[in-house]
């Protein structure tokens, strides 16, 4: 005795029969794409005859290497229905990361955008992808290309009828899967099965989640390579919203003319795309009259940002935190019941944490000793989480299995506090705090103290091996400007900034000025790097500081 | 490689962390009781311990047979996060029905409500019950009664500790059980596994579904043995949301005054029961501020209560349909985006309808031949359906199984008709719906015209063997008043009635009036008494229609 398995093919079903003539728009090259669901529908059918007549099978990997379109959309469902698996690979990691995990997922064809042919033929290689045997380029024309073979997006589903009978799916088919750009070492494979995505898209749907009705009007911003935007696609033909793709390397401008153009209701994307909009609304005072929410992660959004939303355009910022290993969103930022009626400075507070875990998954905040940390706002310690869509493993590394689950708990990584409301707030990575003298400092919440100082562009806070503390603070500071700057002034005053704020201990015993904090290719401080060239332990040890 | 188990005890630990302090509360016999979460998860830990206690093990059942109220939604958690089953039993059935149910299920354990305690005792038979180990009343103390061993609910639990470690369990667990109150032959009991009430309640909580978040204060009125109260209270725990139980026997009065004193935003029950609510509300003039939505369900609800809802307290009738077998909701009918702007009167029409399936189900109308039918509003068939909440079998019923399973589709024995913008209405019972010359009649649809003539009361409407057309209907009557009533005029007035609305072929053969509609235990119709007692050729061979 069960119930059927759970599949996301049943979510396009209940789009293309109750809401045939909503729109799925998208911005591409060739300009504005726009028909509804029942094209869609009839597009993934007649791409699911393509794969077909190319081979694909179940079980078989399907890669896309392309920005947010119509046709990239058209692959999260036309590829997971067959019972194949769409691997969407990120174009902005190095050549050598895309030929890693290319050979890993033993991709047989790749779909590349027209605008990533060139970035492909420079990750390309032979060994590395002995396996696939077809490119396709998303859009109507092969351009000049060393990609062999290859053809278009729509000479390879054009030719195709658009009836196609899918296949009945086990709920554990594998049906998607991403790699997280981890920062040290090789990229670690995630897959999702059909259940993970099925469980994920209902608990994005609920009111605790992104709450989406047919009603909204949304646009993915986050990149469709980055987990499935955010898994918005599948949340958004669940409930037969309008879905609207902002294409290749959208400015703020093409963005704003969306929202407007379009009637966005809702859009995501991390913060930065959300300050350039905003500059550029400013600019050309615009009101976005349709807006209603835009979705933040990737990072925590600045609380600026959260209030000029909030006060100039009448839209809730919604902070959330996720990861590729949670399909990916694990909590939001929704204001409880009641807190509605709090003055805005504290409800901006409130709304600037990762938030709420949702319905449906379990979670709990452990110290080095394995014991829970009270939910009081200021004890931290590493997040364990476990659900329907959190994955128990990693591809092929059963030596990540090892160090990164525990039990049915992902160990994240991730350091964090929870308030009394039960408020979740990343602290910092755990690979990234300090651990010093049996208490652990937040790599992050220096660095923010250190930044906040007016002759401060950036600042990196590392832990350095220390005898007796274990490990202590190192800052490394990048100047604004180094005209007219006495240094030690400011190293004095950057001491008394985070001494106002934290305890002693949390003073870092050296200050360095760097020209420039090394960064990984997604733009993040490379502390590996700095603690490589940087962290012996002379660089502390005579500046320890006198009382702990 | 796959996602942690979907159980519902993620839902509990969600509630009991987030939202300590939320309330539930309860109208028992000894007045309104009320506690918040962190007492209820205490309480669900303590009965878990006294379950323990008693010998109950994992995949054992757990009967209760009691009205709604917070000892009854202890057992909701309390029972299946043990691994044991919750088996919520229907206290209106007949006895022999009771007995059936306990000997099938094998029930060990039975919570019964104080005011239950005399049915449970005309229901009981040693060799039926000789599973039962014990009974529990759910109340402070046990009254004089031959129920034995017996102890009192307080006393059961109270002396346990509130710690318990709850088992990690498996998503195939079998979690509640339910048995269908079929109209002819044993009841058939549907059995939910931790997976189906897991997706049941993601369904729920959807904007498609209830749409349930912290702020709501939901009062399910449905009674807990009729699937789990539509599976509120596990939706309701999940948001975080405040619950009101209505109790034993609660009248319109009862139910107004919980309203208006707990702030109650939404509630659900069958269309009866508004009924009352309307009548004692306008007769006090009450206007249930708070309230916002009315599910209902088990019944069409009236055009003229929707109305009266809406305009007289800006409340929104929500209608709903679902089965046993559905854990148990299907569809709830929303307006889609854009129809809030229709007139009134077709708002009306469209929420009369069962509406929209929830996201996660497929169905297909089918005709005889297995085809499916248009969706046009008109052609009906027989509503099949599957998704993750949808049983696949019967307890230990092979031979139902075959009859009402094809495939992965439940038939539900629903005659439905689905309109162009996909709202889902029923026309019949399969078992009643009439078959003339390869066309179906709805027997309902006759009914409801013929009950909107002054003069009658009650109409039923059956289908009677016929030689060359298969089936031919045969028309119930039961006069309001049969003094001054001449039977032949309103004869001839119903058979205008029909054929002004309907094909000639429906007008039924032959119109007979009776004293009363023979009714089954739960209160319908008994059309199958209506046919073995008059349902032979003569009544309709004599009267064959002219033309069709």
């Amino acid at each position: 005795m069960a119930g059927h398995d759970q599949t996301i093919g049943s979510f396009l079903w209940r789009a293309e029969r109750l809401y045939p003539d909503t729109e799925i728009v998208a911005r591409t090259h060739d300009g504005i794409e726009r028909y509804d669901y029942a094209t869609y529908a009839d597009r993934t059918r007649q791409l699911a005859n393509a794969l077909e007549a190319s081979g694909i099978e179940a079980g078989d990997r399907v890669a896309t290497v392309s920005w947010n379109h119509h046709r990239h959309f058209e692959t999260y469902f036309g590829v997971p229905n067959t019972g194949a698996q769409l691997h969407t690979i990120n174009p902005l990691l190095p050549d050598e990361h895309v030929q890693y995990i290319v050979e890993n997922a033993g991709d047989r064809l790749v779909f590349v955008d027209p605008s990533l042919v060139e970035k492909l033929e420079s990750a390309y290689d032979a060994d590395a992808f002995a396996s696939v045997e077809q490119f396709v380029v998303m859009g109507e024309a092969v351009p000049e290309t060393s990609l062999d073979p290859v053809t278009d997006y729509e000479s390879f589903v054009g030719e195709q009828e658009p009836s196609y009978e899918w296949p009945e799916l086990d709920e554990d088919q594998r049906a998607g899967m991403c790699y997280t750009s981890g920062t040290t070492g090789r990229p670690k494979g995630v897959e999702y099965t059909q259940q993970m995505l099925w469980s994920h898209t209902m608990a994005t749907l609920t009111p605790q989640g992104l709450d989406i009705d047919d009603g909204d009007v949304v646009m993915p911003v986050v990149p469709m390579f980055h987990v499935n935007a955010w898994g918005m696609p599948f949340s958004l033909t669940a409930a037969g919203a309008k879905h609207v793709y902002p294409g290749p390397s959208p400015d703020p401008e093409d963005l704003a003319r969306l929202i407007e153009d379009e009637g966005v209701t809702f859009t995501a994307g991390v913060p930065t795309v959300w300050m350039g909009v905003l500059e550029y609304a400013r600019e050309n005072d615009l009101d976005f009259d349709s807006l209603e929410r835009v979705m933040v992660g990737g990072a925590a959004a600045p609380k600026s940002l959260i209030r000029a939303f909030d006060e100039e355009f009448d839209v809730t910022m919604l902070q959330g935190w996720g990861m590729t290993e949670l399909s990916p969103v694990g909590t939001l930022s929704h204001l409880k019941d009641g807190m509605e009626d709090w003055d805005a400075e504290r409800k901006y507070e409130k709304r600037q944490k990762q938030g709420l875990v949702l319905p449906g998954l379990e979670f709990r905040v452990v110290d080095d000793d394995g014991e829970e940390v009270p939910w009081n706002g200021e004890d931290f310690g590493e997040l364990y989480i476990r659900g329907p869509w959190v994955t128990d493993s990693y591809f092929e590394r059963p030596e990540a299995d090892e160090t990164d689950f525990e039990g049915s708990w992902l160990k994240t990584g991730d350091v964090v506090s929870v308030d009394e409301d039960g408020y979740v707030k990343i602290v910092d990575r755990a690979k990234d705090v300090i651990k010093s003298g049996g208490e652990w400092i937040s790599s992050v919440e220096l660095e923010n103290a250190l930044m906040a100082h007016d002759a401060v562009s950036e600042a990196a806070v590392v832990g350095v091996p220390h005898e007796r503390w274990q490990e202590r603070p190192a800052a490394f500071v990048v100047l604004a400007d180094e005209v007219g700057v006495d240094r030690d002034e400011v190293k004095a005053e950057l001491v008394n900034l985070i001494r106002e704020d934290y305890p002693k201990w949390w003073v870092p015993d050296a200050t360095l000025f760097i020209d420039e904090v090394p960064k990984t290719a997604t733009g993040k401080f490379d502390k590996k790097r700095l603690r490589d060239e940087y962290g012996d332990e002379s660089l502390v040890a005579d500046e320890a500081p006198d009382e702990r």
